[in-house]
């Protein structure tokens, strides 16, 4: 299977969608990219790395035309993030959106030149991002996992896109079907999340900032997203969470 | 320029080059890439991203066949490290050697099934790497900044190559020139090492590991290398240094 599409919210005007890049067969790790569609305008959010473009354009080209794109997002500088960025700049006119912590490290995707006059960069406390009608709403994610880090939370839908926060490897069939409780994806989250996530200072400092917001569901970069009663059960678990650099010791770090 | 090419080592049989790639113009962030070579074997460590690729195929050309290289190493999965990687995976025979952490990230930089067969991976307690006559050592250097990252120590030229530790943005004019007191790179590093190394915790870990080598010369990914009296002032600041995780606060994770 080369990958799902989904449509996580569409009320006419406002659409967001999901495309699950299954392709990989276990030697990448599997993939969620978004887009985020409201009256004619539209953002891409973590488009993923060179295995993925052709099958991710020609996905969104059923909804609309991917050269009037106005933003390809990358919430950091992972390659499953953003490593087919200079596809994007080449079949696109849409503007790079970019933590300004990875400003002068993302130029490496591409070739001199390709990005100038195309870059937006998010500063560390976050921004209000214009997209037709709405403002897409950054917020500082930082250390959960990567040093300068952002999620996206959207008014209408009220979908919270968490980047690598909840991603868990569940099996494919389940990826479609959200996470009800959240024992369902604890197995498949836990050892990601101690070794990945900082620590639980940051991971309380993220919690008390979600806890503020209306979710209506939480939609990590892999895996499956969390709806009900799981969206406060994982905020609980990471709230309590020792991960990181609390579980290091100097033994973590010898000479071999 | 389009780069610099030096020797940090030469004695006949084992040699340790650095490319600097300077082609960037500011849009990118200056990175150094490099060689070591012993005994008709060598490995080419952080080859950087599309930027580089073939200034550095043709440099190295000059001491070997470079489709002979044995290792193509990344510390960890930014891209200035490695998103060239497909053209080296096409352009030579060599392994490519990862972090275990980011064995399922880093086929993302390439295609399906590029990569099977040529992946070593470093386990998180780091290994020795059998390169001609010597064994590299790969140290773990976790959240130094990447949550799964290694330095590595030449036995012979006992240089540690430190990656992101140490990177320094100094003026290019200045960037062959060793570092010989710690004052004179201060005002390049402070900044980067505050925001992306991560906490004073793992700094002291490293520290301590790194005082039992015995090193002729620290040298890292970006910028001046540091020799002399400069490599313990250096430690001495990063084992004091207050950094990442150790200066946030709830007003870092608030909804824009």
């Amino acid at each position: 299977m080369a990958g799902l599409l989904m449509e996580l919210f569409n009320n006419g005007k406002h659409i967001c969608l999901v495309f699950r890049d299954l392709v990989t067969g276990g030697e990448a790790v599997q993939a969620n990219q978004f887009l985020v569609y409201d009256n004619e305008h539209a953002a891409l959010i973590d488009p993923g790395g060179e295995l993925t473009y052709s099958r991710l354009f020609m996905a969104i080209s059923e909804y609309m035309n991917v050269k009037n794109l106005d933003y390809i997002i990358a919430s950091h500088q992972d390659p499953d993030i953003v490593a087919s960025l200079n596809k994007w700049l080449v079949g696109t006119d849409a503007k790079v959106v970019v933590p300004e912590l990875w400003q002068r490290f993302i130029p490496h995707f591409t070739r001199p030149g390709k990005i100038s006059g195309r870059l937006i960069t998010m500063p560390d406390q976050g921004m209000n991002l214009q997209l037709g009608s709405i403002s897409l709403k950054a917020l500082p994610a930082h250390f959960l996992h990567a040093e300068g880090n952002f999620q996206f939370y959207d008014p209408i839908s009220k979908i919270l896109f968490s980047g690598d926060m909840g991603a868990n490897l569940s099996p494919d069939a389940d990826l479609n079907t959200p996470v009800t409780d959240f024992s369902q994806v604890l197995p498949y989250l836990d050892g990601f999340h101690k070794r990945y996530m900082n620590s639980n200072k940051v991971c309380r400092f993220w919690v008390h900032m979600v806890r503020q917001l209306d979710i209506s569901m939480i939609v990590p970069q892999h895996g499956r997203a969390f709806s009900g009663k799981a969206m406060g059960q994982f905020l609980d678990y990471i709230e309590n969470l020792q991960c990181g650099i609390d579980l290091l010791t100097q033994d973590h770090y010898r000479i071999p």
